[in-house]
């Protein structure tokens, strides 16, 4: 009781108050969502409260605002990369994550060469997904563990450099993660968009591309969820004065006709060569010219695909990838001889049982058939096979003789090689006549809503 | 990946499942809710585990034979009294608290000298509500920190016995609370429920007479969210299969004249003495009555009310109220002489500013006023001055003159009194014309529903 002593006019922010705020569905401030990020961060919140806090950011949801404040604070808990001199607009790529989703190793050099910045901060796969650190490491000496410093210097030489996550970038996320990861509270938008973004603006990007996947081998099955995501993220990044766009793309069947992880900078050494398979090709495109147009290369969408095939085709692209492999320790044959790349001791076809068309594909099905055979992980500890996986021979529409291949195994284990096989033979729908559509690649264009 | 061996019948709980499930809002299995509580007793599931779990619980709401199912596991989390030996049912009373309510201690003599056996366990004042322990421990000597041994043979002895809560007796439900209450998540009434059943119930009752307060003195400020708590607590007693009834009472003004420790047992005294203010022994007769139908001594209310009056006149339910101060300690000299009662050393009067009558007293203020005084406390820690109070002189509907004394305060801290003092000259409303109406002392009988 205190009739005698002034009420402060600030009041010092309590966190069993933000928790009941947010318990009874009102928007936080943006410094009460800094207060829950910080003390977090930093130790000051325990975990119990932090758990109860996300519960109900969870089950309330966050607004668009406290999404961006969210955002902001995670980024700022650790380093912010300072790019400002390097000259070129620094843009980057992100994808949602999928099957043979592997268009990162060609953006990256693509945009670099294009003039712009790609300091490329990426993870590795876990479930049914595959990772982009886990593809790099399976090229002999490539080294994606670099400091801030070296990554920087990378990034001067060559305008792209592809490392994964450090101690300093977003130790909010990685803290309220694995609390999230334990609790029960993974599979929020905001949550998720919060994690994503923070992430990746701390690299001290100027624009993202964002790659949101649909499909039944993407985290978002229904494009419904795809479309809510892209448009939060979009929203948040714009919000935070970050140029935006998110693609939402067809994850039905896996991407190009190669997964696993040597099996996969193979094919996108073909697509930087100018061959590859037409979808690979067709998307990593598109996202290029995307990359172009928020950098400022280009000023609509056509000319970004006529820059990022030229830049293909004038082998610009492909020096560029050889050029950021030799920087971070990897080895460079591996552009001109694939022989280099860990290869499986043994192979084995999966043919069809039927004449028909190729139906439908359980895209999820084909990745954990690939994390099976080794290629892939259950748990973050365990550790990945560089050199097996999956050659699609069949892909959504194409006709199949009974008896042709569909798919070759590349293996190492005999008992994998059966329980992928098995999978897979059931991830394969054969039907009499040709499926009446084929699904686009690319669903829909994600812009920020023009201002008021 | 497991297709080789078959999956076992019984899957093992886990808890991120069951926060899952209870997030999505599905209601859990009886297992899966003993599972939480034993797991978290325990130690073995983690303070943010249970957090989240409890967020989700409080959002999401827990269905009926979830309260059920939550009680009684954390009933059975520790000791439950084994009453059987004793002849004669086992009847509590529990309030949901208020400000002068202190039926407990004209109660359980009251019972016990009607026949019943009244093993009870009573919690401390926290906040604007006085607490049973708190009021036996003004009595000189008297000890409410029995072992669970020597509460039973203060009951074979006495049939009534007034306890603190020991380790022994539901240790779930303190965990809980603790954790609850620096999460967020204390105002959920099946929580409450939980916590407030689960730790009566371990005292071995055959059934259990409410009594939840509602007005501007009680937690339940309106007698919607009082009817709620009511309703679940009795489906719940008798789910567990225990005679139940709950009465929702006023709690719109202090109950009976006195507020504070030593002055609430000397107005129980006066009451078991046959005498004392008419709102408390009539509240006290009620509730007497109803412990003595849910025993089976009388068959209706009516009886069991001349049952409770004949008990005072006679004096026994007065020399169960000795025979139980002897057994725990206590100087009994206190039943004839109340100044063995600790006595504060100054008093004061609070006088009305002008004539008219009382049309309102800010209940929960009188209570603050009690605890400013010292007679209450702000935090667990803090200890209490068992001499210091308030006497009302005029309550609700009364009226009063200009000068004439509404309140007396009996304190031992001037700088304590004057803030006392400025509080309840704001808590008492003057209007010119007497209140159309008076509240009911007893506003409804909540009884179990008839079995379909």
């Amino acid at each position: 009781m205190s009739a005698a002593s002034p009420t402060p006019l600030i009041q010092p922010i309590r966190m069993l108050d933000v928790i009941a705020k947010k318990r009874s569905g009102e928007e936080l401030s943006a410094p009460e969502i800094r207060f829950v990020v910080h003390g977090y961060t930093t130790g000051e919140i325990p975990d119990y409260q932090a758990a109860a806090w996300l519960m109900a950011a969870f089950l309330r949801g966050l607004s668009r605002v406290e999404a961006a404040a969210l955002t902001d604070s995670m980024l700022r808990s650790g380093s912010v990369l300072d790019l400002s001199a390097l000259p070129g607009m620094k843009i980057d790529k992100h994808s949602t994550g999928g099957v043979g989703d592997k268009t990162s190793l060609i953006l990256a050099p693509l945009a670099a060469a294009g003039g712009l910045v790609v300091p490329m901060i990426s993870g590795r796969g876990l479930g049914h997904t595959g990772g982009t650190l886990d593809k790099l490491e399976s090229i002999p000496g490539f080294n994606v563990n670099l400091s801030l410093a070296r990554f920087q210097n990378v990034l001067k030489t060559c305008a792209c450099a592809m490392v994964g996550q450090t101690e300093e970038i977003a130790p909010a996320d990685r803290k309220f993660y694995a609390l999230r990861d334990v609790t029960g509270t993974v599979e929020s938008p905001t949550l998720i968009c919060a994690s994503i973004m923070s992430k990746k603006l701390a690299e001290g990007l100027d624009g993202l591309v964002l790659d949101v996947k649909t499909g039944s081998g993407a985290f978002m099955k229904t494009e419904q969820e795809a479309v809510y995501l892209a448009e939060l993220m979009v929203e948040t990044g714009t919000r935070l004065g970050k140029k935006m766009v998110a693609l939402i793309t067809d994850m039905d069947q896996p991407l190009g006709n190669l997964v696993g992880n040597s099996l996969e900078v193979q094919e996108c050494i073909s697509v930087l060569r100018g061959s590859g398979p037409e979808d690979l090709r067709e998307l990593s495109i598109e996202l290029g010219a995307w990359m172009f147009v928020l950098g400022g290369a280009v000023n609509d969408i056509e000319p970004g695909k006529k820059l990022a095939v030229k830049l293909i085709e004038s082998g610009s692209a492909l020096e560029r990838f050889r050029l950021m492999v030799r920087l971070q320790g990897g080895d460079e044959k591996v552009i001109d001889d694939p022989k280099v790349l860990p290869r499986a001791r043994e192979k084995l076809s999966i043919t069809s049982t039927r004449t028909g068309f190729i139906a439908r594909i359980q895209c999820e099905q084909i990745g954990k058939a690939c994390v099976i055979l080794g290629g892939g992980r259950e748990k973050k500890e365990d550790s990945v096979d560089p050199a097996v996986g999956i050659e699609l021979h069949k892909k959504v529409g194409d006709s199949v003789l009974a008896g042709e291949p569909i798919c070759t195994l590349y293996y190492n284990s005999e008992l994998r090689a059966a329980q992928a096989k098995l999978l897979i033979e059931h991830s394969y729908h054969i039907a009499e006549t040709a499926p009446p559509l084929r699904r686009p690649l690319i669903h829909k264009i994600i812009q920020p809503e023009a201002p008021n």
